[in-house]
């Protein structure tokens, strides 16, 4: 059911300007340290470690320098860059999807769990546990070109609100990750996604929110066929699941996608534990970076026994392992964009 | 059998100081034509072509602008970027493993497939068909780590020879590709490999070689795991078919991996079919190339009747789809760098 969740995911944000990073890219060339804009990051040992380690790759002095063409550094997507509570944004999607829709498949409404996603009604969607989860992600996320998805992930992304807050998806990404992934390009990182979540979605947004372009964008997938539909040939993405990004999946995603060992990770889920297993684990000096959720007042305070985004392992073993723990309380000045 | 050819695949180059282009990171700023390099190609219409395409795709006041986050070319390997005769180098590749494992492994010997590798007999391994073509790239190519595979792929890189010229496979990349693909960088766009040939196996030398990195490769593939060999957390390949990526599986490749359309696509033979029709399909300028092998003297001539690069499609529809096709013996002064 995790993996279904997983799949069944994240939101929105959406073209929002005040969050604009710049272009991947751009400022490629620069290979030394040239700018710390870490700026809601606060002073402490987190923020001096992660600007050290920045230093320390990109000086060709120092004897941990790393080429520029091997700076990988990979993020997380839910919990990471943008909130995942109470539910992955995703699902809002497909939810939305399926109300919306609803009226063109009048054989929705005796599906106990479609019912369900058109009444609104979250409870009745989990009661139908892993089949009805995947039954709900399938009607929305294929049977359709390429095109007609991204147009209706763009078309929800400019009118959807977060069940909570009542704030637009895209005031729910990080400001200091934000800042982060520019800190990160500007000193000739390229920036990857490798989420648990769906590509294809991801790919609609996370360029004009991120900076991050749609080929380094690594997530769970549904496969994919190339076929005539009314006279043209198009991609049509079918209800079949073709590679789960998740746990042990995140070091092949990036094998696959990738295909070179990443030298920064930053997730904030056991779902990331592998990833930064597998970065850190290499040769060579490597950073690992787990955030994690403290904030209650300005966020949402969760990790070992949350059903969403658990952080259990992480917490134990990470320390010892040489990983950041981000104290979002603590660490951040500030949580969101506006 | 194609499929399995496919797999089984291409070659070498390596390292090589005189192909070298310039970084894929590189040049990304420019926005208008700023270089003509295309010295080995002849003056004509098809250069003519490219270059116009380039001028009015880059050219802010020109209708066919494109903007530099959208400015994709991707480009076959086997016959496009390097030669493919008399069989794909990676086939060469596999062949050289099996012969220099042979000592660990004596039971290798009973299998006629591999019996004929062992002992240089390319008709006894034909003999074989699918089935013996399958057990030695699942050989060769799985049942070890990533590291173990590019350290194979590079230390055979470093002595293998083709078997009629003689030459190291790294004298017999095309000199006009390494300009086309330096001038489209020069000008903004991002050089992609979208070949039928091992992801893996490629990986190992693009970057050197032609100058893209392993997060810009697409390939066909084998599936691999995490998991724990010797005490350590790796990626191992395993002998499972993942993706093979040819004719209608080269738009799928696309779509999971660059996640956007092509601007220009360039192949050879039918096996690149879909993947032009698929870019140039699309709605705004778009072009689509192929290479069409003319020369018995300096290369290879084949087309319609050849059973490796197989040109017949192509070039019957090509033209009346506005693709510029490519005769290798008029259009290029030069075919090896060396």
């Amino acid at each position: 059911m995790k993996n279904v969740f997983i799949l069944c995911f994240l939101g929105i944000i959406s073209f929002l300007v005040g969050c604009k990073t710049p272009d991947e890219t751009s400022d490629s060339q620069v290979s030394i340290l040239t700018k710390t804009n870490l700026e809601t990051w606060n002073q402490g040992a987190n923020k001096e470690a992660i600007e050290a380690f920045v230093q320390k790759t990109t000086d060709p002095n120092s004897p941990d320098f790393v080429p520029e063409k091997s700076r990988i550094a990979v993020f997380d997507n839910d919990g990471t860059l943008w909130a995942e509570q109470p539910f992955y944004f995703q699902l809002a999607y497909g939810i939305d999807y399926v109300k919306k829709e609803a009226t063109n498949h009048p054989e929705w409404s005796k599906d106990p769990v479609l019912k369900a996603a058109i009444d609104g009604d979250l409870n009745g969607i989990l009661a139908g546990g892993e089949k009805g989860l995947i039954e709900l992600v399938m009607k929305s996320h294929s049977g359709m070109t390429e095109d007609e998805f991204t147009q209706n992930v763009a078309s929800w992304l400019g009118s959807a609100k977060h069940p909570e807050t009542g704030k637009p998806y895209q005031q729910m990404v990080y400001q200091p990750m934000l800042e982060l992934l520019e800190f990160l390009r500007e000193n000739g990182y390229k920036t990857f996604i490798v989420s648990g979540g769906g590509i294809d979605f991801l790919r609609v947004w996370a360029e004009e929110v991120y900076g991050i372009p749609p080929y380094q964008v690594v997530g769970s997938s549904i496969k994919s066929v190339y076929e005539e539909k009314d006279g043209k040939m198009v991609i049509v993405k079918t209800p079949e699941l073709n590679f789960i990004d998740d746990k042990t999946g995140k070091p092949v995603g990036i094998h696959q996608h990738i295909g070179m060992k990443p030298i920064i990770a930053v997730g904030n889920s056991d779902g990331d534990f592998q990833m930064l297993e597998y970065t850190t684990g290499a040769e060579g000096p490597r950073l690992g970076i787990l955030l994690h959720h403290t904030d209650a007042e300005r966020e949402f305070a969760y990790d070992s026994l949350s059903h969403i985004g658990q952080l259990k392992r992480g917490l134990v073993e990470g320390p010892s392992r040489g990983w950041l723990i981000i104290d979002m309380a603590k660490d951040w000045s500030k949580i969101y964009p506006q």
